[in-house]
């Protein structure tokens, strides 16, 4: 179904030319602090028309709390968010509604759906519906507490940061339009970035994010595991195409001496690991090490040029050219949204590890 | 928790070193045949003990029907499955209970579980375990009647195949150890097994699948997608570290227009695309074309080596050299695992898609 | 969690006094007509102030629909309605925030959610969230098809209908304010509701509900059986204490000989029962004949009169006088709710049961 | 599906005459001690053949553990019980396969499930699938600890316990192979049941449940309610075709005034309520007082005399008179069986809680 978590529940609705896009956010423990500047920030990041790198739809974005919330904080009654859409222009879409674009669901949402579809600005599977989950994303933060969720762009374009950087560093991706925390290579994304656009075309790229301050024993085994929940989670954000984590796909062609991670004490006498090429994660459940995981997202599919197709109606070749408004790279807004994910994946382990409290480290 | 699917719903349970494994398949449309000698085919497939390149560990590995079947078809009930451990020696991990092995889940299982947990051979943990998850897929094969599902493994320690594979080819995977397709590719990634072995060590590697066959428009938006829910299942077994669809990872350094796949009339008639950079999947819902899709294997953890660790009891350094029975390299035997956990999806997206029937082709 | 149903799935969120109420609806098939009116006919039902037997609140009741309808109907993605609170009055509510109204959540809600619950009316708890619920069952419907579903009054104020109703005589209990459809026990009912407003009194009552039309063959063994699923949905409407199908609890009294219902082929060929004291339900699977189940409700508990209680802060003893609008009764507006609660278990089967069809009567 | 829980998750599994039944029960907390000899206590309660009373079918109900122990604890992860089918005579079903008999799910399972349906004993809705429901009440009772819960049979065959019984009588049930704990009350049942027996018949009756030691704050609203949850565990049970809590269906008859239970402080400074009509539940959360409710189990439909059905071939009228053994009366055995459905619905909340603190008694 269209939910993610068991105890902490997000169900998202929504379309990007309906009336708004929402979630129904279950699992807020009573009194959790609804910080809706919190949850402004977080949309903010995601807005589209933040920089000349990306789309000029404005959007306000005002989350509008329907339900569970008295006084600012959570009642602990199913929380609703409803984020209404201000800046629709349907028009482009009634013109081409026969004539999928290549690289978007609307060939799919028709074999699935057929005439009943939303055919207008990719339905319900436009990015639009990530601004819901971004503000759930706020709401876990919260229940996360001490735990730092930040991502960066590690690659775009066939452009790779080169090193690996610290947290601190991480921390700092905003600072440069791309969301890229290395200068160098931000720039030469942000040179790449605008080289696809005015080529009528984008690029893709990879979202690193990281989690700092999960305790060992969050998850469990097999499709419990943090990287099957994490998983599918990353999958269900629109133009991901790939997720690993620790050293990934890197793992695949690393030897087991060179890969596996030895256990040490730590300064404080915790138990960790020299390395953390798991990415934090061993047998679905946490190490106490940082999560690392990579989320590589396709390029943007629209492009202003024409694209062979062909017509649903007439079953005959056709070009169509996208009118609508894209950004030509959607990795830099990708970040919070794959933050926001992460965060509402752990606040649900976090719940689920309450009622089953980890007993190792006692 | 520990199931996969909504309609086709598998539940695996069991532990290396208990009484046995086993998987409750609910959702077998009453009527369909069950195939022992097919679940023993898959069984035997991913068993060890098959050549020189695995372990020697022999496991009987015969299937049991406990519910749900009748005169050899499913009856509509959960059909339950147990497979008994026959070979089980759990007296090398006695001695070293308070060691947890790098790259194992034995610290985390401890952290989760502290003393109550079972500590041996990995438990619920255990790449045992996917044993009844092939012998459901075999239950799901049989559901999917037309889908056909290959897997073959296109990398090894550091070793890829250099070109793409007809899905003819990749059916005859299995007549090499290996279970690589290609048959130079398949002789140097032999050699770097045993290699890997004959210096006590291990190495990664990468297992492709395709299904053929499956119609346009199963799978749904966001959390309900191909991609979420082949992701969760792929991260589901063991080891496995990354996933990726289509072009995957590689679709981060394509341009737009590269990538996207251009719509096209076959000679049937049918929609369909020219390329398939979306490994048949657009919008989490099939295209009609191939699903493809690899994933990445770290190196087994377990090395017949002095490795460094912690004593979890003292908190002091130790060290550990693993005496059990262990693969260098898990993925020939992860192609089948890998299979059986696609068919599994593949099936209940297939009931799902009965309850609610694709309209675009029509 | 807060939802009910598998694959026709409905999540109810909204407080008596927030912005309002809703319900996301998941699993309403692509092109299934949404009818407006069809949903406002139902609400209008539900609604209090009709007649002089139910409080005067007045609330428009227009549902807002906020995705997933195109060009009045469903796209096959979550369908989202909002009802808004129009009248809401909370300053009744604010001064007894620490007094818990005998017969009412707020004591529990203080119990489980302390000083943030939402005190208002009931919060989450109020009968206000059957609105949305309603809503729902009038998509419910459409999906149903030729099943009908109706219900009425069978007993109020310890008045009972004396004899067995047919099926067209239910369907005329609108005609009456109570929804009694036996004419003199309707009036008794209502002045039994009459006398007990008069003397600042409630009185309960029991609505029976029946569906026609539903095939042989819908439901399932154990947890997944008709029975099940009906009560769950019938015992999350608010003051619900009783569900029983068939005979129920008469059945207890009862011999095997007299309560089996003995098989027949009836004129067209089809198997039946002579008689259904099963309630059209066997193994938790529908056996063709009428579903026929009651549910029992107490009398309402807000009363205009001092009733007995504790200050929550001081923990002294305190009374209460319920200033807000409440109905002397409230099961003439439960026949409604109850047939929408139906009306969602029996869509989410008749969905099921396409994925998996029966497979006798072929 | 045929899952009962969130977070403690019951799967049953097996028919009567298949090779065993089972369960898998997810989130039995790590280091809960499993009591086979508490298990085997509650199997023997339950076990046909104790008294003159029930079947002479000789069941050793011994529970195999298969998966998630170790050391007599559970180990965290799923754990499986499998009790084996012993004394199994299938021969008398295969003569009537086509003759369904009143009362039973034969024809409903075939209407479902067609040829492939499991006829014999009933299959999959046996009444032998409430073996491991029972050993899995043991591991919930466990989990529960301080919480008490004993049924005792309240009416059988249209007698009734006339008065309300205290707990400690409840808990002396077991004296009588009635399982009534009013002496002049069981004797007068047990005349029932024998004389039903005599003339080749059966009676239905009332089965009274009781927990204490459940504190305030358990539950939620709607379909999350105590009401919800275990009116769908109740219901799942063979025969169950009533459920009412508290008061129930006499509330129905009640006035407002008489019904609401006015809140109190006792000696120790606890809220609690004077009466409890509402059976311990408001608003679907517990109150802290004892949790009350009732089951209606019809008469066993399985008589040693000849009965009207239609055979399922040649939908020609046909008699059937069953040969299998059965008990003239469930109700004494169904004691044990509607403690462990709440047994277990009560332990999942309980968890369900400790991952959100219940607030208002802190």
């Amino acid at each position: 179904m269209s939910s993610i978590g068991t105890l902490f529940r997000v169900t998202l609705f929504g379309e990007s030319h309906g009336p708004g896009v929402g979630a129904v956010v279950e699992g807020v423990p009573a009194g959790t602090k609804v910080d809706l500047d919190a949850m402004r920030h977080e949309l903010a990041r995601r807005r589209p028309g933040q920089s000349k790198l990306s789309t000029q739809r404005k959007e306000e974005d005002e989350p509008e709390i329907l339900s569970g919330v008295l006084h600012g904080a959570a009642t602990g009654a199913p929380l609703t968010i409803l984020i209404r859409n201000t800046d629709v222009d349907s028009r482009p879409y009634d013109a081409t509604r026969d004539l999928p674009r290549p690289g978007h669901a609307d060939f799919t949402a028709w074999a699935k759906w057929g005439a009943a579809r939303d055919h207008r600005g990719g339905g319900p599977f436009s990015a639009r519906l990530t601004a819901p989950l971004v503000a759930a994303g706020a709401l876990a933060r919260r229940i996360l507490g001490g735990v730092r969720i930040a991502g960066h762009v590690v690659a775009a374009g066939g452009i790779e940061v080169p090193r690996e950087l610290t947290f601190e560093q991480i921390l700092k991706a905003d600072a440069h339009p791309t969301r890229c925390a290395d200068p160098k290579t931000a720039d030469l994304i942000e040179h790449a970035i605008m080289r696809a656009r005015s080529e009528a075309d984008s690029i893709g790229g990879v979202v690193e994010c990281r989690a700092e301050g999960v305790p060992a024993g969050w998850g469990g085994p097999g499709s419990a595991g943090l990287e099957s929940e994490l998983g599918r989670a990353m999958f269900a954000i629109p133009a991901a195409k790939g997720v690993e984590f620790g050293a990934g796909f890197r793992a695949a062609g690393m030897r087991g001496s060179a890969h596996n991670d030895p256990f040490e004490v730590d300064a404080a006498g915790k138990i960790t690991t020299r390395t953390n090429h798991a990415g934090g994660i061993l047998g679905g459940i946490s190490t106490g090490m940082p999560i690392v995981f990579r989320v590589a997202f396709k390029p943007v599919a629209s492009l202003p040029r024409p694209q062979d197709t062909v017509n649903l109606s007439t079953k005959k070749p056709a070009v169509i050219e996208t009118k609508g408004r894209h950004d030509p790279c959607v990795v830099p807004r990708a970040v919070p949204i794959v933050e926001a994910a992460a965060a509402c994946v752990l606040a649900d382990l976090k719940l689920l590890a309450a009622a089953d409290p980890p007993g190792g480290n006692r």
